[in-house]
């Protein structure tokens, strides 16, 4: 029997029988502004699961491992147990949200550079944004390991820019989380790459793609995130 | 004549008839929290220019150079005209202000390896704390310039920590600006160090010695300045 050994905001964590990896199952559950604003959405865990499925399948078909060992059902993933990072790490192609308000500057505008931003991953304090002195100092993570981070980081945003702009839609932002691996100590990307955790905007439309429909009250998720499904779907044919 | 250039929150700059010289005088005008609170308390100006002078001069003793030529009256500074890089490079030593907020953790926690926040200096934005990529991202410095300027401001952090030391005080954190020289393009340090820029602490009592006296209402501000220029003048003897 499968015990939960942890719930949060969007996923649900069993172990196995093997203590190296876990089964997440995604929630239907949809949350923002820090928890301020929730809803059940039908359908939302099912489609996260088969779209993060996708992207970390093409990630790794682009040589990019990641705690994703396969996809399990509708809902339900089985990854490699890691020791989360408390990092939120935040990739940034295309000036939007919080970028826009601390810099002043309008969402849209391209940056040329890709930006890399570090959260401290804690709900009591509202993931404060900070830097790799911060990092040092409260112990999360080395400089080794920040570098090593960075690089990952990167190199998923090369793949997924590509990617996304194979079924037309600009990959803005999102955020990544990393752990080490149990087993070997390794830096792995972890977590989940999905609409809740990434700025998508199709190119001809300019509509968005993602948990921004939520936040922003724009139009109906699951509906939302079924269209993104069928686009890259419509991929790998 | 000299003309007046910029009048800022706590100093006015005037050209002399040197193109690479400025004439620097401070005001009697406190502010905090971005302007929010304001009042004239005389005798600011005089105490902050002859601390300031002090403490420009020491560093100069301690082979770290800056703008300050010298200084001219009880209020008044001849520096070098620098164009000012718009970083507000802060320095911590010890756990207080925002940082606290930011990481939950209690004012007067020592930091093991000092801290180095950079923050956006825009008044309208609120001076929001940003990363090598964003100051890439806006042109503010390059790489090597925010090297350069890190490296100095840590060299700047040692000779006060040990002249702070020597009067009893801790030197928790502060802030400093710099500029690149009109002349050369060289990085050096500006503006001010001051009870105005600084957060000093009593080592014997814990009283402050800063301008928190006025942000936080605890006490009269020249007089709290007063005694911090009586034992910077105590340690000449
Ligand atoms: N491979 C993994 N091993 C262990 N924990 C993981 C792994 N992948 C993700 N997690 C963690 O699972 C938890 C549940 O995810 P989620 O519901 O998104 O939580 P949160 O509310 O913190 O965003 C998070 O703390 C996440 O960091
Ligand atoms: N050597 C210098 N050359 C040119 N400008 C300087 C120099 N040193 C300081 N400044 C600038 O002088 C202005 C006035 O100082 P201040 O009153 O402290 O302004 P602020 O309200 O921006 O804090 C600031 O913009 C500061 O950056
Ligand atoms: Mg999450
Ligand atoms: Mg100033």
């Amino acid at each position: 029997m499968s015990q939960l050994l942890y719930e949060g905001k969007a996923k649900k964590i069993y172990d196995t029988e093997n203590p190296e990896l876990l089964h997440v199952q995604y929630k239907d559950e949809a949350t923002a502004f820090n928890g301020k604003k929730k809803a059940t959405l039908p359908g939302k865990g099912r489609l996260n699961n088969l779209i993060c499925s996708k992207l970390f399948e093409e990630l790794k078909d682009h040589g990019i491992e990641s705690h994703f060992v396969k996809r399990l059902t509708e809902t339900d993933q089985l990854v490699k147990a890691v020791k989360i990072i408390p990092l939120e790490v935040v990739v940034r192609n295309v000036v939007a949200g919080s970028l826009s308000k601390r810099l002043g500057i309008e969402e849209g505008v391209k940056i040329k550079e890709p930006i890399i931003e570090w959260y401290y991953k804690n709900d009591e304090l509202g993931d404060p944004m900070i830097n790799d002195d911060h990092i040092s100092m409260l112990s999360i993570a080395t400089p080794e390991q920040l570098e090593d981070i960075r690089r990952q980081a990167l190199s998923v945003n090369q793949v997924l820019i590509q990617l996304f702009d194979d079924i037309d839609i600009t990959l803005v932002d999102f955020k990544l989380e990393f752990g080490t691996l149990t087993t070997t100590g390794k830096v792995v990307l972890a977590d989940e790459i999905s609409p809740d955790t990434c700025r998508l905007w199709d190119k001809t439309t300019q509509e968005k793609l993602d948990k921004d429909v939520f936040r922003r009250g724009l139009a109906d998720l699951p509906q939302t995130y079924e269209k993104l499904l069928n686009r890259l779907e419509a991929l790998q044919k």
